[in-house]
């Protein structure tokens, strides 16, 4: 069977995105056919400009349309607050919160042995750079939050991430919310608060998202 | 939260395709930013491409390169049995199976009043017209095979085709092996088998699908 040349084309470039077997490759492709021309040029140029309509902040490494990114450029954000996210969709996520005022890291991935990705094939040694920087004798960070994924690869990023940072300089290993002021040169480590999502219920949830929960119980206000 | 508009774009175009939310969309959009540029003008270049590299068959408006398709024009196919399906994606499935030496029928879509889908938009006079043909006064079309999907919407389509050409002209009821000689002049219609499909487990189908295969059981031989 003769399959045309463009429709067998468009189903290999579909193929190769994350989650699109080769019948949602078809089926997507073949949808494309009922869709006006004019739509397809649309589309085919919102692919071919996405990468040159964006660059890498050179800060914190997050996609901006600028560098440094508006997050890092902007006056008001607490730059000695840096949360560090897997990727640069987390920073939307966490941004659309609004609840945080601080600045980002973006690791581009994880440390994951299993799809050969070390240490060293993501953002980590610019993180420490990033905290070791200091002015005037003084740590200009005060706060890391590992904000990476509670999965396998994204605790052990974490771990990973969190003991470099001891090796590199004392860490404050009280909460932030009780700092000793005396410490001030000192940074905290955090992670991100895991236990239950909103509109979750018990009974379903696993183990180790309830162990987690209990452990990262709060006093209730 | 300012998301750059390249990104934006992408993102907004994802989400037009079927079966793809704006959760799948930002997660295909950010994936390919780690694409190589090569690869995303490839991309580009596909859904670019798509319809200008391929055409609607004249004749059996199926997606080929060229008009007549490769089918039509090919003298060795059985132009006197029409397989009359929904989409064209639908052609290149059963030419997979190697089973079929006739030609087809792209209806390009089914009769879905719910979404305002009728007869007469999609491809039903085209194939009234194309089994109305006679040369020197015998009728071209022996057997329309109506494989239009199991679904409620796939068999009304099929249902309004056979009543639609039962009204045009006679048509044999008998099954097309023991076809009567005398009915040369006549055309047969049948429906596409249904039952248990391969690899099926009786326990786990549904009762429709039974009911079909035990309608549709034949002499085991």
């Amino acid at each position: 069977m003769r399959i045309p040349k463009a429709i067998l084309n468009l189903i290999e470039s579909f193929e190769k995105l994350p989650g699109i077997g080769p019948k949602t490759a078809q089926r997507l492709t073949f949808y494309l056919l009922h869709v006006p021309q004019g739509e397809l040029d649309k589309f085919s140029e919102s692919i071919q400009n996405l990468k040159k309509g964006t660059v890498l902040c050179s800060v914190c490494f997050a996609v901006g349309e600028k560098d440094p990114c508006h997050i890092c450029a902007d006056e008001k954000r607490d730059k000695s607050i840096i949360c560090v996210v897997e990727e640069a969709l987390d920073v939307f996520s966490i941004e659309r919160s609004g609840k945080f005022g601080g600045v980002y890291h973006v690791l581009h991935g994880r440390i994951d042995p299993l799809n050969s990705i070390g240490p060293d094939e993501i953002y980590i040694s610019q993180l420490l750079q990033r905290v070791k920087e200091t002015s005037n004798g003084v740590k200009r960070v005060k706060e890391i939050i590992l904000a990476t994924n509670p999965t396998m690869e994204g605790e052990a990023t974490a771990m990973y991430i969190a003991k470099k940072l001891r090796e590199q300089s004392t860490i404050n290993r009280q909460s932030p919310q009780m700092r000793d002021p005396a410490a001030a040169g000192q940074s905290t480590i955090t992670r991100i608060g895991r236990g239950l999502p909103m509109g979750a219920d018990i009974e379903y949830a696993d183990e180790i998202t309830l162990q987690r929960a209990l452990e990262g119980r709060q006093v209730y206000e």
